[in-house]
């Protein structure tokens, strides 16, 4: 029985690409289930320095795609060539740095109570505590991140980083990308002399491939990035199994932008040029999109709102990954603009030349409207941003408790300038309350892959507030801590051994 | 309008005990999440100086109780001295344990990568990232730890560790005790300047008080140690709540027992007697009592079996904690004894001079009917045990394969017996897949309040496996991580500015 098949569409052509993937049926996913339990064992029990390694060569053999994979990614998604570029350079970069935290081990949480046998009333016995992987993981990959957030993205290499083998769930925007990224990793398996359920990927539409792959006995832990829709049936059906499995699911965030008087009064114009920048990165296609500015009456507000207008009128439509993705936003779009009380700013122009294009929109309102209609903090997916001329400091308090859990609040201050400083002072523990990352006079998107990141954040941001699924906590998540009590030294976890690397000194 | 009011029981006597409590109504648990969270942000805040020794005041002040409280757990426990003393020592212990933790700064997780302007393509942004504290946390205490997992126990003393106030529920079966340890805590608080909201006790029955602690939108996680309906019932209440929170959920665990040949052959009637000594232990109504024990086949069985029914049938009634746990202990009991296959072994003799007695069982089965009976695995709390006899070696593997998750895992083997130490390098792999805690040569009972323990485990152990509850890392389950990126050093959290306590060199 087959299950169908899919092809990628080019977003700047609207072409159908060849050729089609077959679409996993029933069998194929219980087969990858199968496989990926099997390997377990194995592959959780090699060393450091092999399971590095193995995440070197599917860097390499990455890179070595050359521009093949460039140019698919380009047809699949319409991305320009240096993004794309870009985020292949973060996704071997991404595997390399998780190789050298496979090898550092500290990620193995060593911690060694030696026994005191002496000890009264009772004796100590001997404790050693590491973690341990929680099992196979099943990844489902984000469209917009066709390299970085998908088939080799962080939460595989962070997955296998941790000794658990993973099963992809491709995105299918871009399924030519994702086999060639999948024969990479596969090569990369075959290399090392790895069990061939180190690691899968599986076509499929909708929730029917996804349902199966949490719902599998097999499968100890998910990770996802996309829609919160998706995201909570993810969670809802790992809740519901008879042994229930965490999901890290990156859903959604509209990421606020605070802009303090100080700020805009010594750099309105520049702060609305560049904030429209970041607005229009990826055609707005990022998590990290700043979908909400809130900006404080005073001197310069004028002078961010006409620069920011004027940019955003004068920004090119650019290629949106899908047509879905582009109904959605313009659905979205269309509903803020007709929300009374919000007036449209400005919209890029359009481009007959983009099969499926995306036009920047900017809109405009007042703190009342904003606290009437919680709507307006929805995500919409894409350039499209909303700013908000907040009246005074109650207002502000106001409208950051009524705020929904983010990935990142953004606080744009006049470093000087001491009403601002006391503001953002008392803004700040508010806002680290809000968000998983608070980002001083810059802007969210752009995410550093690195050891203090956290891309994560309070519900609905995430279904994981404790984790991130960028930097190297990433691993955290597929991980469990074990007690070793008197287990004798010949018995005892490599790892656990008096002087094992990893260890305490 | 009042809820009514409860009083605790003697189960040694029957006697119903003064004063009564009164239960807490709608409002007064409104009023205790309204001030716990108008607590949060100053005692967030509270330097790590201060919290330390507010924890290290909790355990003077339960000190300075002396007599007046051991008397009273033991009048509403029926525990004896020594355990109720031991178990106070373990409870101030682990609050100085908890303000040590504090003073060191680890648990802030402070990671800093520094700014890397010159770095191409793109510049680095100064990043830093630590722990912040989840929120407020409601604390269910359990019926059979009345010091240690209860008012001021190791949910309290690691939510308090992380900067959280904490509400309580007590446990209805030592109303008394908890009034006094809950006045203790509330002493230190106002001996430190703490606001009032960051800590309360509540006295409440069944499942209302806790539904509505669960569901308050100012409780931001919940910890739990109780039955697995309980527990259950938390965490969907949890999930459902429109901004859902993680439940630390510690539920039911049996602790298998696994009895290689070589440590039979050596010393079965030792092991007979020594397993009874931990079954025994405060009734039985430990979280790590072992409730199944797997024997392979071979000399020694027989004997390890007779010592065990020798030693059980010959140890004292006791007196259990309530009359629903002694009525639940005594079903359990009747439901194993009368499964077709199952032989009762041995029954300690009755003690009419105890109101509400508890008498060890002993039972014993073969593989096939322990595998045929899957509720055979359900957790029977109070001091019975089953002991499967097992045939060989495949069986002991199905029967691993079959088990649920588990605290505890137990392996006794011959340390210098080759049949053995293949077995167990064999066994361990799956032990640890199995339970948080494995342990060779000992027994599940007795928990060590350290920096290795892990007291947790695998659904239904718990809900939430990638935790412990005891030992210095439940700190982690009431903290998530913020990243700070470009933030100015003067308004950078004093834990995150250069050369701060805690972070690193």
């Amino acid at each position: 029985m087959t299950a169908g098949e899919l092809r990628g569409v080019d977003p700047r052509t609207g072409e159908r690409l060849e050729p089609a993937y077959p679409v996993a049926d029933r069998d194929e996913i219980d087969r990858a289930c199968a496989l990926a339990w099997d390997a377990f064992g194995t592959y959780r029990a090699t060393g450091l320095k092999v399971r590095a390694a193995f995440l070197d060569t599917i860097a390499d053999r990455i890179e070595a795609l050359g521009d093949t994979l460039v140019d698919r990614v380009m047809a699949e998604t319409g991305l320009p060539r240096a993004r794309v570029e870009g985020e292949r350079a973060r996704t071997t970069g991404q595997l390399r740095l998780f190789a050298s935290v496979v090898r550092d081990g500290a990620w193995l949480g060593v911690r060694i109570d030696p026994a005191l046998p002496d000890r009264t009333p009772l004796p100590r016995p001997d404790l050693r505590q590491r973690r341990v992987p929680l099992g196979p993981v099943a990844v489902f990959a984000a469209s917009n991140f066709p390299l970085a957030f998908s088939v080799a993205g962080g939460d595989t290499a962070s997955a296998l980083a941790a000794g658990a083998p993973v099963v992809v769930k491709a995105h299918p925007a871009h399924p030519g990308t994702s086999e060639l990224v999948g024969q990479a990793v596969r090569e990369a398996v075959a290399e090392h002399g790895l069990p061939e359920g180190t690691f899968a990927v599986l076509h499929g539409h909708g929730h029917d491939l996804g349902t199966r792959l949490v719902t599998d006995p097999r499968i100890r832990a998910v990770g996802f990035t996309g829609s919160r829709g998706g995201g909570l049936s993810l969670v809802a059906a790992a809740a519901a199994r008879p042994v229930p499995i965490p999901v890290y699911a990156e859903m959604s965030s509209v990421n606020p932008v605070f802009l303090l008087p100080g700020a805009l009064r010594d750099k309105g114009a520049e702060l609305g040029e560049a904030f429209t920048a970041s607005l229009t990165t990826g055609a707005g296609q990022l998590c990290t999109s700043p979908g909400l500015v809130f900006a404080l009456e005073g001197d310069g507000l004028d002078a961010f709102v006409d620069a920011a207008s004027t940019a955003v009128g004068a920004a090119p439509a650019a290629p949106m990954l899908t047509t879905g993705i582009r109904d959605a936003y313009d659905a979205g779009a269309v509903r803020t603009a007709s929300t009374p009380g919000v007036t449209t700013l400005a919209q890029g122009p359009e481009d007959p030349g983009i099969a499926v294009a995306g036009q920047p929109r900017l809109f405009l309102t007042d703190d009342e409207t904003f606290l009437t209609h919680s709507f307006l903090q929805d995500e919409v997916f894409g350039a499209a941003s909303l700013i908000v001329r907040v009246r005074d400091r109650d207002r502000l308090d106001a409208i950051v408790q009524s705020l929904e859990g983010q990935l990142t609040a953004t606080l744009h201050l006049a470093p000087d300038d001491a009403g601002d400083h006391a503001l953002a002072a008392g803004l700040l523990p508010e806002l680290e309350l809000l968000a998983g990352r608070v980002i001083v006079n810059g802007w969210p998107t752009g995410v550093e892959v690195s050891g203090a990141m956290v891309h994560g954040g309070p519900f609905p941001a995430t279904s994981a507030p404790a984790t991130t699924s960028v930097g190297t906590r990433a691993i955290e998540r597929f991980l469990r801590p074990v007690a070793y009590q008197n287990v004798p030294a010949a018995l005892l976890p490599e790892d656990l051994r008096d002087g094992a690397a990893g260890s305490p000194a």
